[in-house]
């Protein structure tokens, strides 16, 4: 495991220059980070229901706390919940909290566009073709009717397990048990990809074993081209480690594409006992967060990130929840109490997102040329100078840009 | 689970005659079955060692026991004890005992092509293009070689660890790790399909999870053509049970391909811990078979081999050793004890295959239009009237054939 971040880092030098064209030679001006390249997300599941409701303040407190450490959300397009009845999908509440998401420059994401679990009651009994084409039209309307608003999904969750999932009726695994894992992925991401040729589509599955790799070699072999390979850790029942976490990595990076680690949980309360294989069949009535849970979450949620972030094939880290109200499985897997406080976990996050990785409004001053040199992480920033603010990036590459103050 | 074998058992109807071409009628014949179509096999590589050796008593002893129960032969062409010496392969003594097999009537398979164990020292330290250069040309040479005595191959064994298997240095596992799993089936398959065209070719695993599932979707999905799904079943733990083989049997069932059990081992002493993951690790000085043992074994086997030939995709059971004396892992896995006498699992086992699934010489009786119908097995029989004997078989499909005793 490495503990540079030099993948992260990037330089830019400005020249900068006054609304005459010439240098501003030794001036003093500020440079600040504006916004992470790096996407760190969370699920944005509560603000469909906040978004338009009337709670504002419980959306401005709860809108508060998630804008300041995340700047990718993910929303639930579960099919059944998304089209409980035929027809009649949930899409304008789905626009308003995208949109929401996306006046305050956070990117959304759609999540997931086929899965086996969360389906619509009046899928079940039809005959496999129906379902297909069913499932065909579903893709295009919903990447179809986001573009521009969401160009980021998981189009496939889980296929691994797909065609011989036990966990409940559905419509979709003997689908997948006819046609074969391969024709299900091809499906999701042709479609997609019809429907929205410039997003940006995601293989999204738990199942981290041989089986995975198996499944994208053959996807790949397939000629199915896939643009990022999503790794789910709900760690519930316990973190696993930089060292298998990177092992993890480095097996799943040979494939040359990015890794989103979409799905990203760790407890601050008790672990669920190891013995539990489908976290869905640990079911509690109350799963209180605990002050050592708090300390040991925040303590791993640290060194995970700072594991994740330094392995150079990962291009996203998504936190699942952001508050104990109403998390999945009840766990208390959020960063913020329900009481809405934040936990410990929250703080070490925003230690790390908002400061040893962000630039803060800095006084700089630039040389008798006119030229400034910043380094920080990839991203966003501003130039403020004679009361002007501009905006530039960094990015892997260095380059030298220009930066003219208006008039 | 069925328990009908209506699908290993067939009819035939022969219309007898004598050698002036009239019917035979109302004639005492007797029919007896002389072969199995179901593939029953075990391991051969006892025998490299005897054929042509110095103990002829010796390979007469276990090749009675052998030649008894099985009419399969799988010998040993790992590439390390087949070719310890770069350009000196064991051919010969190879080519000895296939024949010898061969002309009892037994058919002879050969095991593997590929395979990431069990590597010679020389292939050690060369790069990744003469190793795969060296591997296509060793499978060229020998199912080349071997067309015609061997048209049966585990083409390719172990495949979905092959890139990440991790319990000593080898040569195959760089090349799989850089060209991908469905490569190095793919070359297996294309080599030995080219060398042999009419070979039968399977690709043979241990990992019987979702993930052997997958490579063999992409496998098929790239369109490599595999005959047969070889699937290893090493129970040094213990029996799985009836209804675990069948979930894993229907699992691999649905692609539509005969299923072959390559490596069936139950042991006749205590059973290896189940916290023991690579079976490999469990060494110890002695592995005594006891009567207890024993009395599980043969309960065990009698239990496997029922459910296994009442799944109509099995089309071959290869057990993994007949004698304890050198068994792999010094496990008392064998048929037969160190000493040479049968232990119960052979009489139970040869119960199976010569007793109830066995036509033994029957006497029967022609009609007065001189047919007679005999149902069993699928398999090869004959037909004794009048001091001539003459083959026949029963094959899936029921038929009507002539039989004419020769002048």
């Amino acid at each position: 495991m490495s503990d540079t971040l030099e993948h992260r880092v990037g330089e830019v030098t400005l020249t900068v220059a006054g609304p005459d064209g010439r240098p501003l030679a030794e001036r003093d001006v500020t440079v600040a980070q504006q916004r992470h390249a790096f996407a760190f997300g969370n699920i944005g599941f509560d603000f469909v229901d906040l978004v338009g409701g009337a709670d504002v303040a419980a959306l401005d407190r709860l809108g508060a706390l998630w804008l300041r450490l995340f700047n990718t959300a993910t929303l639930p397009f579960y099919w059944g919940g998304y089209e409980p009845r035929r027809g009649s999908p949930d899409a304008e509440r789905l626009a308003r909290t995208a949109r929401w998401f996306a006046e305050r420059g956070v990117t959304v994401k759609g999540h997931p566009l086929v899965w086996h679990t969360v389906q619509p009651e009046w899928l079940l009994g039809l005959d496999l073709d129906e379902v297909e084409r069913l499932q065909r039209a579903r893709i295009r309307d919903v990447v179809g009717g986001f573009a521009g608003l969401i160009d980021l999904w998981d189009a496939i969750n889980e296929a691994v397990i797909m065609p011989v999932f036990d966990n409940g009726d559905n419509a979709i695994t003997p689908l997948a048990r006819a046609r074969g894992r391969i024709h299900m992925v091809r499906m999701a991401f042709e479609e997609a990809r019809a429907a929205n040729p410039s997003a940006t589509l995601v293989l999204n599955d738990f199942d981290l074993s041989s089986a995975y790799e198996c499944l994208i070699e053959g996807v790949l072999e397939a000629g199915v081209r896939i643009d990022a390979i999503g790794l789910q850790t709900h760690m519930h029942q316990g973190y696993r480690g930089e060292e298998a976490m990177w092992h993890t990595l480095d097996r799943f990076a040979r494939y040359g594409l990015p890794l989103h680690m979409t799905e990203t949980t760790l407890v601050s309360g008790h672990l669920m006992p190891p013995e539990i294989v489908d976290l869905n069949d640990y079911q509690i009535p109350e799963w209180p967060t605990t002050p050592e849970g708090e300390a040991r979450q925040a303590d791993d949620i640290t060194r995970h990130y700072r594991s994740l972030v330094a392995h150079p094939a990962v291009q996203s880290i998504n936190y699942w929840g952001i508050t104990d109200e109403g998390a999945w499985l009840g766990a208390p897997a959020g960063l913020v109490r329900k009481d809405g406080s934040p936990k410990p976990a929250y703080e070490a996050l925003d230690a790390l997102i908002n400061g040893e990785w962000w630039l803060k409004p800095t006084p700089m001053r630039t040389t008798a040329d006119g030229t400034l040199t910043v380094s920080g992480f990839h991203g966003e920033y501003s130039l403020t100078a004679d009361g002007h603010t501009l905006p530039f990036t960094i990015t892997p590459t260095p380059r030298t840009i220009p930066v003219t103050l208006a008039v």
